[in-house]
């Protein structure tokens, strides 16, 4: 057997989520479709990070066994040809036999995208979360530094995780400002990063959901601190929508 | 009655075009049924260019009389609670009463945005013609330079186009690069900016298409010249797709 590392782009917004489901059109349903009908019998795909409906991957990683010889290009080529044009193959790397897209990952890279403004704009509507009120960067920048380090991110973790502990490393948490798309000279979106070891259910949105809370002055940025000791989920903000977030990258030794 | 330019951005993908038709929801249709339902009584609304079917705007312009005394802050947000998210009335502004959005406008400016990569990207797909060839970007930066000035432009002009002149004047044409949506570090995006005093029917089309011709080398860049004079369209290149056409902006003295 052939061990295939593939990274993928998409565009989360009509999918029910990475994970194939009973009902919908997942990422994983089409990909491991589109790489059957290659291979010529079932094959089953592991993703490194199982995106929630409406999230965006720049740089999902997956990865596969398969027996066909084809060379990677034409096995790119051929996935894209099947695929619909929200997902893209942007890399196939045959790889070695004991790599595996999730339990391999050593780093995740996440964005969220925000923007502050009277009027939305109406190419954002699928990416970026829009907020009418100014928020206070400062107060936000602050508490997006609390959180490198090792903590228990308990507070940061929707039900139906799955079992197990919820300490984490985050090696790099920033609220950087990011270009316009279309326009070079309206207002900069804000870009949420967040990079670590690996991440709970909902944690990077209830993070930013929890920065937007502090934004608005609705919590201090010091309260930050209090919720990285193992608190409730009911302690920290509420969890910011799907739209504005994109895996970016996922890392391995 | 008041007289009151309204200035527009829209994701033209699912629209039938700006103008109003007897099937499929339009931009100016929405737009005069919002306006209406403020106003109370039946408004038409005309705009500065007549966008097709998945082309987009950053900054068209309208103009519509009404009656109704509420501020344009008020009209804004109004308008906006009414409309689809991918239509967004950015600024409303009381004119003087000859103020004619296409009549009183000097000035349109229009970019096409293009991306010459193996893999298409899946943000893309409804902004961006993608194009797996590299192109010749020296002889296209030459033939697109040689549209500056006052040509006919009968060979840029598609059939149901409006009885008149062909002759247009030209202030402004170039490809220029473009920064990438959601990465910074992949290959940039091209950008065609052209700006004139009118523009014929699927003119910026026909001159991508006609300049994407010369970057593959089906045409010489120096071709561009003969058909500044009258020619037929069938004598320039192919119509490029709507979907990466974006009206950026109208001006008036």
């Amino acid at each position: 057997m052939r061990n295939l590392k593939l990274t993928l782009a998409y565009d989360g917004t009509r999918f029910v989520g990475w994970q194939r489901q009973s009902e919908g059109e997942s990422i994983q349903g089409l990909l491991e479709a589109a790489l059957s009908r290659f291979e010529g019998a079932p094959v089953v795909v592991h993703g490194a990070g199982r995106t929630d409906a409406g999230v965006h991957a720049l740089g999902q990683v997956a990865s596969a066994q398969v027996t066909c010889t084809h060379d990677t290009a034409s096995i790119t080529r051929g996935l894209n040809a099947q695929l619909p044009l929200d997902i893209r193959v942007t890399r196939v790397e045959e790889v070695a036999a004991d790599f595996h897209a999730r339990f391999s990952a050593t780093t995740k890279t996440y964005r969220y995208l925000l923007r502050t403004s009277a009027v939305s704009n109406p190419f954002e509507r699928m990416y970026v979360w829009h907020l009418s009120e100014t928020l206070d960067l400062e107060a936000m920048r602050h508490a997006s530094a609390c959180l490198v380090g090792t903590h228990d991110f308990s507070a940061f973790q929707s039900t139906g995780s799955e079992p197990g502990t919820s300490v984490r490393t985050i090696r790099r948490s920033e609220l950087v400002t990011w270009p316009d798309w279309f326009e070079r000279d309206t207002p900069a979106l804000l870009a949420y990063e967040i990079e670590g070891d690996g991440f709970l259910r909902h944690m990077v949105r209830a993070i930013v959901g929890t920065l937007v809370a502090i934004g608005r002055g609705w919590r201090t940025s010091s309260s930050m601190v209090a919720l990285l000791g193992g608190a409730a989920r009911a302690d920290a903000g509420a969890t910011a929508p799907a739209h504005g977030l994109f895996l970016v990258r996922v890392d391995y030794d």
